[in-house]
């Protein structure tokens, strides 16, 4: 490795106005630089994207510090080392890290995770074996408690997050309905996610086809959306229902807002109802309990009881597009990027 | 007793419009009715005046039915049995129970709770030692779950509910900081109920100096007010605060809306900073618990640990005027009215 190979990456150009653009975000090559003694270089493979991301492009208060302005866009990795000057690290293995929006990284080894050499799907770490299916199975078993035969509602039924947490409400014996973008994806996931409904949220009868959807009302709503979805579900939450907050991200590319407050509306629903909301950061909250839920989640994906579907982008160069493209829903599945071979 | 004595009642006259008014209520006298085996004639003593009642003024779904047109209004008594044809009470014992706005209640003996004859404050079952101190116990102790120098905040800090929540959340160590209306209460939150600091949110400064009286953030949020005080707190809200949820006050004389939406920003906050929000009805979620809060409570008052304010009003014929001043903080201290000697 000398310091002629060029290191791709994209970085942040600016902060977003109300809705973040493709302008936003710059792709520059800068030298790969030479390793020190303790680092390791990292050839990325798979970047994920995740709607996580565009809080970081802000810096609104928030539970982590923002991208800086010209740095590297965060983001989740499955990369091989290229090079290393690390004991802990040779040449050729896979790791899972936080490698961001580009071909190379250095580090000095914190934050990565080894992962099998022989992985029939290393990707499957950025995804359902990873911080979107564990934030799955943490929000959903640990808030949202669902019991069996109880009706469970999940947005964005198709994606990363949504597909898992139907599938294990499903496995715990409930009725999950689900809300997403799209005929095709609602299909999807009756078909081959064995939901029992999904609704269309771009139709304007979306509260009425939830309700009729519900009969018994809601138990337990994941919230991972926001906006319309969220206020289409409030009525139908029964008492004592659940909602795990994971995620808003109908909020994130904020349009124009209601006219009237809906605050109060919802604060009524939590006394009346006796709702629980609860928001929770995957890795922050519930750390410990990954290896358990890895254990379980190969163990689902080996009986095939969990079905998982990647939405995959060729090339560095097209993550800025994929990523706004996320924010509108246009992915269908898990969007990852391949970046290297 | 005889059909010529009167029964002096408060009958729901009509549905509130945006703001309960006192051409809400009409008061009224009816014939006393005869006896049939089994029942008892009850005759008021107190009448507990509480915000719940103002729900129940309107038809708007809720946790439970609305008072019907004509009905008398709903209200926790403590009366003495008048005469009895019930072989479980007899004349002249003190009961708890759902008399209502009236003079006289005929019952059959269901929801009555005998009190000691000789108890010394028998409105304390309506208060410190009824519905609102376990109101207060169980949402502080169960959902806020307040640990040794966190810091509390409670509203409505000189009401029946607010007084008792900041006392033990000071008997458990917390930095606690109430939220009142006027100097006077204020002074007296402070002065008499030890409070670390009490805000009135009368002043145009309420988040300023709220900021200012909770240093290190806020831990436990309990809610009985909402409004213009929980947008003050939300900001506060230290990572894994807890929000038990009891009430609305603010918004039950429904004004002028806010003319933006401000759930998005509090579904932001609950994510971000890993809020729980939780609502409770506290005999339908807690009822089991009771006799243990009843149990502390009449502890914590015989050591002086709990100190408790009355406002009493004279007359059943007052208690519509005083109502409505319940839900404009009028009151200092839990509003009970004086029915019968």
């Amino acid at each position: 490795m000398t310091a002629s190979v060029l290191n791709q990456r994209v970085v942040l150009a600016k902060r977003p106005g109300a809705a973040a653009t493709i302008d936003d975000f710059r792709i520059e090559s800068v030298p790969v630089p030479a390793l020190n003694d303790g680092e390791v270089l990292l050839r990325t493979i798979w970047l994920s994207l995740d709607p996580y991301m565009r809080g970081r492009m802000s810096d609104a208060p928030s539970y982590a510090a923002p991208v800086a302005i010209g740095e590297v866009m965060i983001g989740g990795t499955v990369s091989r080392i290229e090079s290393s000057r690390h004991p802990g690290f040779g040449a050729g293995e896979l790791v899972l890290g936080m490698g961001g929006w580009q071909e190379y990284a250095v580090g000095d080894g914190s934050g990565l995770v080894k992962l099998p050499a022989a992985m029939p799907r290393p990707s499957y770490a950025l995804g359902v074996l990873g911080m979107p299916g564990f934030t799955a199975y943490m929000g959903l078993t640990d808030i949202g408690k669902p019991k069996a035969g109880e009706t469970v509602v999940v947005a964005a039924a198709t994606g990363a997050v949504g597909s898992v947490v139907g599938q294990i409400a499903k496995i715990r014996g409930c009725r999950v309905v689900g809300i997403a973008g799209g005929a095709q994806k609602c299909a999807w996931a009756v078909e081959e996610l064995e939901f029992d409904a999904c609704i269309d949220h771009r139709l304007a009868e979306l509260p009425a086809l939830l309700a009729a959807a519900c009969p018994a009302g809601v138990d337990v709503y994941f919230e991972n959306v926001g906006g319309k979805v969220f206020q289409a579900v409030l009525p139908l939450l029964n008492t004592h229902a659940r909602v795990p907050v994971c995620g808003l991200i109908a909020h994130y590319q904020a349009g124009a807002a209601a006219s009237i407050d809906l605050s109060p509306a919802l604060m009524r629903s939590i006394l009346v109802k006796r709702l629980t909301l609860r928001g929770f950061i995957i890795f922050d909250d519930y750390g410990m309990e990954f290896p358990q839920f890895r254990d379980q989640m190969s163990k689902w994906l080996q009986a095939g009881l969990i079905k998982y579907r990647e939405d995959v982008v060729e090339g560095l160069s097209e993550a800025p597009r994929a990523f706004l493209g996320l924010l509108e829903g246009r992915n269908f599945g898990k969007l990852v990027v391949k970046v290297g071979a």
